[in-house]
């Protein structure tokens, strides 16, 4: 295994390449889990000087245990704390005391557990980090660097490779490591993180970029620290552009955020706000634990894609029809063969085999080997087709024997495979569903450079993943780097403005609204009407009433003065309002389209922009892009592109599309207003009025952390 | 392997139990496909008298290959064709001249190769259907059957079970013989059915429900044959009500239809219909292949859940998370429990330990095994509460050794579990990353009825076919059996109605309209808005475009009689119109919602409805009902429920929801009218206005299959 350059001078060497590591927690009389890892470190050949630490002192396998790190002969780089929730805080700070630089922290029982243990870690780190150290953890499962051959995980021995690893479950960690020993693949660093209290994600990130032997980094995440959300975007997108990240996003529903804040002690913010944010930092995302692996093999072996378009090369009907269905609900095209293609195949096919993508070379023509390879170059040397998928050799894989034994192996088929993907630049990936079981003989095509998938789904994530990964680093291009926001969201249960002070508080950040006045009885709105024109909107001034249609108190197309008058009586009575409520009177549009536009704070991503289908129907719709600023104009634009609104915000039945240029400035304007005014919890807009290329407010909630203490009228 | 009672009297006994089978194709000089298939026949074991067919005769084995199927000493219940493409079709013929009655035809090059296949295949099936016997193919892979000991597969042997599987593949049934032996699951009977020429699926599907050893049904489909669909559904349900029936359906993507259609030489519905399909008929659809045989363990071993609410309880925070969301992403609920269920798991685990579902009991409590048990069935008890999840043993699975010596076992849980599970009716599932590797260890928690999981997304998707399995059920009450529909559906390009005259058309069969009027000038437009009052909307009278709107063909909101004159002298120079165009004048309604109601004929269900969001949104929401007639009152209302669209039909912000018994006539009206006649290919009324209980079309596209002899006017 070659190892990489060590990062230099960051301070995660003392982490993942420490010269010395004391383990806290060793005994000469039981087997503690300091023990343990003592062991373990000692038997993976740690290439450090290692030390024994135990309150007791005394002696184990004749090496001497100290009785605190003061006592060692130098300081170490690392300290490993083994021992119990209630010794480990002064223990962690005497090793701080001590100089040590890094201390991890596996013992549970402290911010998961409850809100004493919450205080207890925070008094904690708050010392060690005034005393110079870093703590990993608590809670957590340790790390592994295959550059120190250390090993200081729950696990015996982990397979070297080229994967760096941060995990916030050790759980799951061991099931990826299982996985990863299926696909022929090993790790270059791990650390579980637990607890987080300390340490931010995107450090590990960057030591981990900075290491030459890391090629790829994976995290699982549940959560990250509050706050932190435009500064891990900002790094990660800085490292994606080198090397790529892949990540599984834990407690995405609520019931599995839930499941995720009792585990980790760690608010998560919502899905779509962690989805947002790795597609912004150019993280690969994976959603099912089960491909996650595959993910990985495919970004590690291969060329990223250019494009979507997905050319199937293959011998067996049923699965190039399920193979077809993965690919495109991946979210890839399989474009059908063009004449030209399909008379070049004709050449070498009989006529029955199906030709026009997928190819089925039908078994019998298994017996060419080098046929995968000849019919694949075809189409994957046209510009249009960006990447491969081949499957097959059943013929061979299934009788028992013959797969070593023949010349029509897959180990034979590895060089030919991976001699076209070099040559083109263009991935290819293997599926058989003996993948599962032969796995010395899948090894060969993936040492040559060939993903090998027992699971046409895995095949189709790989793929898709290099598609993300090409579009990233296309996009990457024309977009500025951007600085993290500093700013610190805050946290309240809301007082909501009415929806005149709503929209005039918008207007004065630069959004400005359908022509509107506030009147306090029939004949005011009636003057009000008659000088607008009509037809008018009549709306309750209500400041507790998410939607005021609900309550009857939103009406639409009044044509006339008695309508205007009329309808003013009737929201008198509104339950609840006690027949003093004002209402607003506002001259109704009619738009190309209806938006909704919303801002909300977020704990760890600050604020968070999120843009959709206005009206009656949002609901019903439901479909939104999720932003998190600052994005420049051309960043702005390409999210939207890529989001399920873009086709509502695009030109559409003879309406034209709307000014991005515009919203994008409306966007800004509200962001600098709710950071420039922290008693800001939220802004939604809706509808925002599209027509042509201008955008109007036509209704809007704005909510304060807490009720104005001079009154609501006050800001105005 | 216990064997069932054979169904009395079917045909198919004569496949699945056949008492004498001929091969064809047997050679005494060289080793052909027929001499593979007899050996392997009789090496497995075959029960019945096994006859050796070959045009040269001789002698393989010290048996006589007899030249003929008429030389034979007795008349064989079922041959198996395995000569060239050729000789097929006459040694069929031949086969059915001597009266057997079911012959396999395993060859391939019939209509899955060309038209001219297609003829031949045509032609020997409509031949050996007048002489009595019915054909298997072509272009299979065989049968097999544990009552018979029969393999006439392409596999060497096959593990006998409790599943019946019937494939249009046979690569994927290879793929799941392979997952089904890592979960201890066998087969009962197989069927792989390939170009399906001649005997409908729903055939299968009766057998194998009259098969008492058959528990389960699995069937692979790309495509059901031209007009069956409607009998599929009826007849499958009728089954579903006593067993569950499990479908993949392949080629649900336009590419995956084109791949399965070269591959099987069937033209495939759209994915959307099929899935309205398996909704109706009560089978269990999968869509991803690694799936399947999860979902088949679950349905075996488990009772249907009579809910959707489920209780994890494991040991391991990562795994509870993403098993949470897993569970979640599937469709099902897991629930926070109540004060009551926390406090009660606050006697058995330490203060910091997860207790709101899921439950994580932590490692160290793995040291209990019974408290798997105990914690799980309070939860479980409870009526809101209807299946579990479990996980974990962690502590024992990932140290070598230990499963096998350690009394806290997966098969020490085993019993524990499964009595659990008896004892309340409920479904209890179990996963571990492990399963993947110690199968023997797992075996006994699945042999004692607790599916065993190697994976959260398998887990995940077996609880939700319970969900499913029991919605189902539990909906089969209320709901009467309907009859297929045996009207046959046409085929065309089509002609499209103008609005007026579609208009027309459908109130005809009783969808009314709004008011409405054609015109021919300015003047005549004039009149007919002042005599039903404004605003009214002026709409061109084109037979070819499908979005009037696109071409400047409709103009809302007109308000004076100058808006509608210029109106119309403005859609007179819409391109291609030469200024002649007619136009209809139409009262201007406001609705609560406007609803999309389209009909369309499909080659394999017939006439089908889908039901969506209207208006100009109906490409953005995207969400529709698809549903296949005859449906009564009470099945059109389930369908509607469980639709993507039944919250935009509920009552939603004020608005009353639609009336679905008058929904439900105006379907019915239309699938009459275009029952009744032939030449209707679809009907798209958009938006179908809902105010209150009323439903009034005010836009429609008829479309005939071809432009009617007599002028269009006539129509009226």
């Amino acid at each position: 295994m070659r190892t990489g350059r060590i990062p230099v001078g960051h301070y995660l060497n003392a982490l993942f390449a420490p010269k010395s590591v004391a383990i806290i927690g060793v005994s000469a009389s039981s087997r503690r889990s300091g023990n343990v890892f003592l062991d373990r470190l000692r038997k993976n050949g740690f290439e450090g000087r290692a030390y024994a630490v135990g309150r007791n002192g005394g002696v184990v396998d004749g090496e001497q245990i100290y009785r605190s790190v003061a006592d060692l002969p130098e300081v170490p780089d690392l300290v490993f704390g083994a021992v119990g929730a209630q010794a480990t805080p002064q223990a962690m700070i005497d090793a701080a005391k001590a100089g040590v630089q890094v201390g991890i922290v596996f013992t549970a029982g402290f911010a998961e557990m409850s809100s004493d243990g919450a205080e207890v870690q925070r008094d904690m780190v708050a010392r060690c980090n005034e005393l110079g150290m870093r703590v990993v953890g608590p809670n957590c499962m340790g790390v592994f660097s295959t550059g120190s051959r250390m090993n200081l995980t729950d696990v015996e021995s982990l397979d070297p490779g080229p994967i760096g690893f941060a995990s916030q479950s050790g759980n799951i960690a061991l099931s990826v490591f299982d996985v990863a020993k299926r696909h022929d693949l090993g790790f270059q660093t791990f650390v579980s993180f637990g607890n987080q209290a300390d340490i931010p994600v995107a450090d590990y990130v960057e030591h981990m970029a900075q290491d030459d032997a890391v090629e790829i980094i994976l995290l699982y995440l549940e959560s990250l620290q509050e706050n932190v959300g435009p500064d891990f975007i900002a790094r990660c997108r800085a490292v994606a552009a080198r090397k790529p990240i892949v990540a599984i996003k834990g407690g995405v529903t609520d019931a599995g955020r839930r499941a995720a804040a009792s585990h980790t002690s760690r608010l998560s913010a919502a899905e779509d706000i962690y989805d947002a944010a790795f597609e912004q930092a150019g993280i690969v995302q994976v959603r099912d634990l089960d491909h996650v692996v595959a993910v990985v093999e495919a970004l590690l072996r291969c060329p990223p894609m250019k494009g979507g378009n997905v050319a199937i090369v293959g011998s067996g009907g049923g699965h190039s029809t399920v193979g077809t269905d993965a690919v495109e609900r991946a979210g890839l095209t399989v474009p059908a063969f063009d004449q030209e293609l399909k008379d070049t195949f004709g050449g070498y096919l009989p006529p029955w085999a199906p030709m026009s993508n997928p190819v089925d070379m039908t078994g019998g023509f298994t017996e060419d080997l080098t046929l995968f390879q000849t019919l694949m170059r075809y189409p994957l040397s046209k510009p249009e087709f960006h990447g491969g998928l081949s499957y097959g050799l059943y013929g061979e894989g299934w009788r028992p024997g013959l797969v070593d034994d023949n010349g029509l192996t897959f180990r034979t088929a590895a060089p030919l495979f991976a001699a076209l993907q070099r040559e083109l630049g263009k991935p290819i990936v293997f599926y058989t569903p003996f993948a599962k079981d032969f796995e010395e003989s899948f090894s060969e095509m993936r040492r040559s450079g060939v993903p090998c998938y027992g699971s046409l789904a895995e095949a189709a994530a790989g793929l898709a993943a290099l598609q993300k990964r090409g579009a990233f680093l296309a996009r990457l291009d024309g977009l500025q780097r951007t600085e993290p926001d500093p700013r610190q969201p805050g946290a309240g249960s809301g007082f909501t403005l009415t929806e005149h002070e709503s929209l005039q508080k918008i207007a004065a950040a630069g959004v400005p609204a359908v022509r509107q006045e506030l009147v306090s009885s029939a004949e005011e709105a009636v003057a009000a009407a008659d000088a607008m024109g009509y037809p008018v909107v009549l709306k309750a001034q209500l400041t507790d009433v998410a939607h005021k249609s609900d309550v009857n108190g939103v009406r639409l197309g009044l044509t006339t003065a008695d309508e205007v008058a009329a309808a003013f009586q009737q929201m008198s009575s509104i339950p609840g309002a006690g027949g003093a409520v004002d209402c607003t009177v506002s001259q109704q549009i009619t738009g190309d389209r209806e938006l909704l536009l919303g801002i909300r704070k977020d704990v760890t991503f600050g604020h968070t922009v999120v843009i959709g289908v206005g009206g009656v129907l949002t609901e019903v719709a439901a479909r939104v892009a999720v932003l998190i600023p600052p994005l420049d104009a051309a960043e702005f634009a390409a999210a939207i592109e890529r989001s399920p609104v873009a086709a509502y915000l695009g030109a559409w039945r003879g309406r034209p599309a709307v000014d991005l240029q515009e919203l994008h400035r409306q966007v800004t304007a509200l962001h600098e207003m709710c950071r420039a005014d922290e008693s800001v919890e939220s802004v939604d807009i809706n509808p925002l009025m599209a027509v042509g290329s201008d955008l109007r407010a036509a209704d809007a909630a704005v909510v304060l952390e807490s009720e104005p203490a001079r009154g609501v009228h006050d800001v105005r």
